[in-house]
């Protein structure tokens, strides 16, 4: 019998963990907090229904795992988080932890041993925007990528850090420090990841399931200013303005259209202020004196971003000199692109293709897990699934069908890689 | 004996204004309250003290009259406020008021008596961002043009009306209801204020007097708004994007190029983006779902004006579409164009060749109550005094030899319309 996840499961469990963290808006189920902890609960409680191997490692990540034939042999890795913002949505995150246990459910309910370890890791503390500042501390913890020094960085809310809140969950934040790891390129043969689309490219497409091809590395100035000068707006000729209010527009502007030019060249990127504001001191009938952006560029490919880079390097000389203000980027900061593996992309196409199932390959907007992996250079893959209203916000949504899609997707590439008596391809 | 101004009176009661109402940073003198009455009192017992026939009229301006041969003609009227803004400075006002007490203390002093009344007019309530938001009650009142309804209008700070500030200070709000009037057209020959520029122009030019052509008109939108989507920086591609803070900086970029084309092609006017902001919900990783501006624009003619406003306008329907966004630009508000009389100007500019004064033509970017006058068909002139740092500060600085210079040219200009058997050209 070919293997089918057990969606029913998967519908079961959303509503659970629904439950389990609504906050009369959405849900919140903060990172190493009770919150989270409730939900690997719930996940380790099922594995155990289902006979998986649990295993909880020295960062409180989750690990459930149906044994291979050769127990000895680089696993398959599935997985994502459970941590989510406050006021979150039913989906980020447990979409690649459900269709991951559907999967196992699925192996289990056929009775199929694979050849090797098919594991589902449940990772810690995902969502860095909400909880804590630093990027993947559970799946950088368990391949031993993450720096001793993020166990310092504290809980936004709670101030305390990292590593406190790790010994409060009864983990082992030492073995951080000294750079323990389990997981890595030679124990893990491919990790593989399921996310909703945090976009709309998906929903527009009318595509149900992307294949990520890489997620973008950043350069973003969080505290730039622009200094002019206060002067009445009335009395004030244009030869003696030193207006920072239109000074930032027209950079904003221009490195727009700069980005525009680039796209058209065939440069991937994307380019927002996400704040742009003059001075608490802007009043009306005064010229700014002030302003104020907050800029956040990606690209997939690093020449692509420091191709905007430049061109606001540029703009910044430029608009600084012919407006007679002073543009202070302040500090950078940003991560480095990842890219997912080739061979993977094209299994995960080829499984899609052999369902009838429309794929697409595209970028990621934001960063996963997946990123970690990749970047510890295990063979990755990200799979979206298509869904409405976005992320971070109760008002995500996913249809179930779409959410099946992708599983089936996931559940061909399990069997492909590690069910070779099933495997018909 | 050709009369000179009584430039050491004005410096000294500089000082006692100065004295009589310093808050510790700056001067406070609030409109129809303590602070303007006390500056008031002092300006009347000089008045006394020279001579000066006084009058105090039902909206509690102050007329300080050397009468003149023939006190059937029609007057020569000179003055300005002595209110300032809260911390403001001590040459926003006094300027207009000293200068010409100085020039009747000259007249007294030199035994001339004029061929008609020439009148010192205190005016009231003239700093309407401080205090009243009503343009120029004192003046208008004293013209009969100030609406009733500009009577119900609240002081900020008290939340009181001006009819029971009026009230309060003993004077008659019930005759401004029924429009009375005791200056106009057929009652006042010319009207002529002194101010200090609000602007840098002549500082900049090194000349130390302005002749003021007009006053620019004024069209305005102070709570416009731009309304996009928020949504995530990272994943949401260019073409799915409704970027509110784009849109807001592409709108000012852009009009403020239309400005400079309309300038170069010799239309007065001034554009000011006072406040440009992203919303309160704007956060980094975010594309700005709202932004917000305060829009001055300025011009000396009604048609300038009316063309950057349809530049402002088409700009709002092209970027609404290209950007999908609705831009709202609110309720519009905004003031009528005065011209000053191009006779006394040219009288103006005259008396300073006389006296070797360097003089130089130009706007004025604010309102001020010639404005009031030349709108009640007065014929009506307004000087600048070079000033440094700007005005509604503390740190308002003018050198005695400008304001020397200017009240020379005002003396000029009495004698040359009232003295005739004194003037030489």
């Amino acid at each position: 019998m070919r293997p089918a996840p057990d969606l029913a499961l998967a519908e079961r469990l959303f509503r659970t963990l629904h439950d389990d963290s609504a906050d009369g808006d959405g849900v919140t189920r903060d990172a190493y907090g009770p919150g989270e902890q409730r939900a690997h609960d719930r996940i380790a409680a099922e594995g155990a229904r289902l006979g998986l191997e649990r295993f909880v490692d020295f960062a409180g990540n989750l690990a459930l795992t149906l044994p291979g034939l050769d127990r000895t042999a680089k696993r398959l890795v599935i997985g994502s988080h459970l941590d989510s913002v406050r006021r979150g949505g039913d989906y980020d995150g447990p979409v690649g932890v459900l269709s991951g246990l559907a999967c196992l459910a699925g192996l289990r309910a056929a009775c199929v041993t694979p050849s090797r370890d098919v594991t589902l890791l449940v990772t810690r503390a995902e969502e860095a925007g909400a909880w804590f500042p630093v990027s993947f501390p559970g799946s950088r913890a368990a391949l031993g990528t993450l720096p001793a020094s993020a166990l310092s960085v504290c809980r936004r809310d709670t101030g305390r850090s990292l590593a406190s809140h790790m010994e409060q969950g009864g983990f082992a934040p030492e073995r951080v420090r000294t750079a323990e790891r389990w997981l890595g390129p030679d124990t893990v043969e491919a990790f593989l990841e399921m996310h909703i689309e945090q976009g709309p490219v998906l929903d527009s497409l009318e595509i149900p399931v992307g294949i990520v091809t890489g997620i973008p590395g950043s350069r973003r100035y969080r505290e730039a200013t622009v200094t002019g000068e206060a002067n009445h707006s009335g009395a004030t000729p244009r030869a003696f303005r030193r207006d920072a209010a239109i000074a930032a527009a027209e950079l904003a502007y221009r490195l727009d259209r700069e980005w525009q030019a680039l796209e058209r060249q065939g440069h991937a990127l994307v380019c927002t202020f996400c704040v742009l504001s003059t001075g608490a001191d802007a009043a009306f009938t005064k010229i700014a004196g002030t302003a104020g952006f907050e800029l956040d560029m990606r690209g997939l490919d690093r020449a692509s971003l420091d191709l905007l880079h430049d061109a606001l390097e540029r703009l910044v000389v430029e608009i600084s000199a012919s407006r007679r203000v002073a543009i202070a980027l302040g500090p950078e900061t940003g991560s480095v692109a990842a890219t997912l593996d080739l061979r993977l992309q094209d299994e995960l196409a080829a499984c899609g293709a052999a369902l009838h199932i429309p794929t697409r390959r595209m970028p990621s907007g934001g960063g996963h897990d997946a990123v970690a992996f990749a970047q510890a250079g295990v063979p990755s893959a990200l799979l979206f699934v298509r869904n409405q209203n976005g992320s971070h916000t109760p008002a995500e949504a996913m249809r179930l069908e779409d959410f099946a899609d992708a599983t089936s997707i996931m559940m061909g590439w399990i069997v492909r890689r590690a069910c070779p008596d099933i495997s018909v391809d």
